[in-house]
């Protein structure tokens, strides 16, 4: 049962097609040691969509061997192509990956029917446990309420991550939690992480915890815990960093920008972005410094 | 220079990343038989993102074996991957086709100046001559007139397919076309391909001319010598199929559906469709049955 | 039966409520000496919803007396309140219009059936024939192509402006003419004019008629009467009025401030607006007094 | 200063244009009697924009009348003409009413700097106090957050009700709040509530409280006074409301349609709906008795 934090970590590129080898090391290290709970690669935040196969597979190999058990590793195999899906789920298997995350094909526009029967099938052909994974902006399609609840019926479906940023919607899924006690229900923006777990959810795949791990972990012991002075407090510091940092950059993809180039600054790893994105330029990256300063987070880790 | 009618076939599957290598064939000769003007093969009539990578080799040799030079053949390389994108190109060469097409990487939502610097990234990599494809509803963005008009600059990218439906933005396009002589304008949707045409387009990419290519190869015809009267007849023909055939089934995915189920009850190939579709159901078939008679299309090819 | 072009008239305002009196004398003149086949008061481009009934009844009444039966006059009486539009639909009836418009009531987003009973419920209370006016950017809802054809059933609705740019829509309802000769079909953006004539419908609401009502009369009458290398050649001409004088401004209120912008300028009306909107400022009047210089529409009407 | 529970009250209709005097008499009291700390009249649950102006006066006068100053009266002024929504606030103002609500004019899309105007020029009209209204599914324009913080700038705008169930946005706002103490911020749906006053906000406009005032005035009480345990089961039993009741029927208009269903079958007021709508029919009544019965509402208030 995954509860608490498990970061989605960016994928550190050194140029087209070449991982940041020493920046994933840092990277990697520095989250684990912010206390997180989990590590998710291959994610939106990840660039996964972006990234060549051969890359996502170099990617799962090192992050697998680095972390060695000391979390469970969470491997993104979200695909257009059932088959390709499948290979990617028996690669991060023999790696030594923990449990799946899968997207709706993203593509065609899915009828429910349709993304049940894609989630039936495909679920059998996996070697290990399967988070859904919700991102309606980005797969164009959503998993009603009513597909989760057919999809709990599946005993290696384990839980889903909701990056809907739709509350009502999240209300709804923790409502059919009864029915899965071992279910991990995982909320995506972290804007939302606070109120999430405090109304039952089971913690947070924040993109923000690459940079601010340890400000995650303790919000949501703060908010599982009842502590409510303590999670307001932290809760603002997170809209903080987010009506900041997030808002420097113009476009849909500013947010793993500025991540990545906030990760840079503090001299994590590299900033280099892969295509269809390119890093924030100097202007921006004046911004970001200046931001970090504001938010007293410009010392390198 | 690509005039005239280039059907974007189906990938014909026996079943789960199987080709049916004899459909194939036979829809080949089938579509080549009405008088078409070219072959596009992995595009979204052919569920190209739904495909391996493996059977995308196949199915590119395969054609391009078969067709041998009697027409050119156009393969989609769209890809979230810039990586993966450039390595089917690649093959495609080696395999004799004429041409690519590249809709944009359809995960991340882009801005127009990513968009171009995508495209102004990728061209160069390619060995073979480049369509853009504008599909909006399965890639979200769309090439903005400004951006078409800089990606004319480029020499080695010598048309779009605009599958938009929006006749508006494809006249503004036509007002582009003294820039490049050279350049091809081609509609997507079959039910605007008489109006393209007349004023101002050179030709269609046709779902529907898999199942009956001369139609819209004489559509095609029709509206480039101004036979009027002919072609207000031909384009009431498309209208009824598109009334009809694809108005079968009640998902996004019905177009393909229909055109496969078709295929497959006059004999062409068989209707397997790649996950995350499946294939009309018996009450669905009979409708498409009902709808071929009614059209006059039952006897098998 | 409504055949042609019926300009969708701007409404001249001096100030907030208060009508250009003698900018509508000279509007309405200026638009019947270009030849035009009725007028439309009361649309989107006449800014119907952002004035009060008071004044609207003053442009109904000033409207219809001063055209005189010259020309049908076609009004408005789209309203998200049934009761106010039977009202205004009364009062038009009494002032002599020939015609009523109605779109889907707006704030509310409507379901079909809804929509259908609403129409159903509105027609018998009305005095006058109606035109039903598609316009989904605005009101949310369209009608549906059943929906059409179910209000053809009603004797007392004659006919249906689209303004959803959807060239296959529009396709889809010229299939249902066979059903109501007597039916109007008329095509909103002018854009897309030529091929709707060309294809079975029967004219134009064209904002762009306010400016140069001959332009836009002499396209409708190329179309109708096949005349090919003339129709292209003011097809292009609307498009260059189109990428120009449409594109000045930056919202999407622009089409109208530039229309009644240049209308100002030709000596013809004010171009105060009804809030939300304000006119053009400076800058944006420069551009519009030299997109006119290049159109050679500058010398004052 | 607006701080817990201010319903949005349905509309009691015994016919077109025909209010259902006794009904409106009956369903105040039901309210008050729940300790409600205001009413709003003619929101969207109002089903205001579908009601004629006489009607809209008649039933302010009404209701401010027999509320009589035990609470405040909100009264909705949103309006597409600017004209009319300073008439009825000033109507408003002389019937004693205590604050006004204004959405965005809904016909025309408007941009950020057209709304940040218009507010501006609409306030100093106006004889009361100012709510903004979000509400983007009904009007398409959000009210940015900088649009917000301007606004915050006049001293006769005095909070939000923010219905775009977006809580991202909605901590946006709650950032604000240092700039002006004297505000009120306030959340729309009513499955928003808990976590919105827990994190900053200031109460709710929900239109469940029609029916069980009570519930959300002790949820309030609840969350403001970090009652975490109580506000769960609170919680909770919003969340069985809205699953089962606001589910009865299809379209869009369902919530208020249930509502309104179910305050009829408890006797409080008839269940007419003004077009576009119409009340449910016999087999959604049944399916409301059934879900009141579950929720153990079924016996007459």
């Amino acid at each position: 049962m995954i509860r608490g934090i498990i970061p989605p970590i960016v994928t550190p590129l050194r140029s087209r097609d070449e991982l940041d080898v020493e920046g994933l090391h840092r990277l990697i290290e520095h989250i684990l040691a912010g206390g997180v709970h989990g590590i998710f690669i291959l994610g939106t935040t990840g660039e996964a969509p972006s990234l060549s196969y051969r890359l996502r597979r170099e990617l799962i190999e090192r992050t697998c061997r680095q972390v060695a058990g000391r979390v469970p590793v969470l491997v993104g195999i979200t695909d257009t192509a059932f088959v390709e899906a499948v290979h990617l789920a028996q690669f991060a298997a023999e790696a030594g990956a923990q449990a799946l995350v899968l997207a709706p094909p993203y593509y065609f526009p899915n009828s429910q029917p349709e993304l049940l029967e894609y989630v039936q099938h495909l679920a059998p052909e996996l070697p290990l446990p399967l988070f859904l994974y919700n991102m309606p902006t980005h797969t164009k399609t959503i998993f009603d309420v009513e597909t989760v609840r057919r999809a709990m019926e599946m005993p290696n479906i384990v839980g889903i991550k909701d990056s809907s940023a739709n509350m009502i919607y999240f209300h709804q899924l923790v409502g059919l939690l009864p029915e899965r006690p071992d279910w991990s229900l995982l909320m995506g923006p972290e804007e939302l992480l606070a109120e999430s777990v405090l109304l039952g959810g089971h913690g947070g795949v924040c993109g923000g915890a690459n940079l601010q791990p340890r400000l995650y972990v303790e919000l949501y012991e703060a908010s599982v815990t009842y502590q409510l002075g303590r999670m307001r407090e932290l809760h603002q510091q997170v809209m903080r960093t987010s009506s900041t940092l997030y808002r420097v950059g113009r476009h849909g993809s500013a947010f793993i920008k500025a991540i990545k180039c906030a990760l840079h600054e503090l001299d994590v790893c590299d900033d280099f972005m892969a295509e269809p994105f390119h890093r924030f330029r100097e202007e921006e990256r004046e911004r970001v410094r200046k931001v970090l300063a504001e938010l007293g987070l410009n010392i390198a880790a």
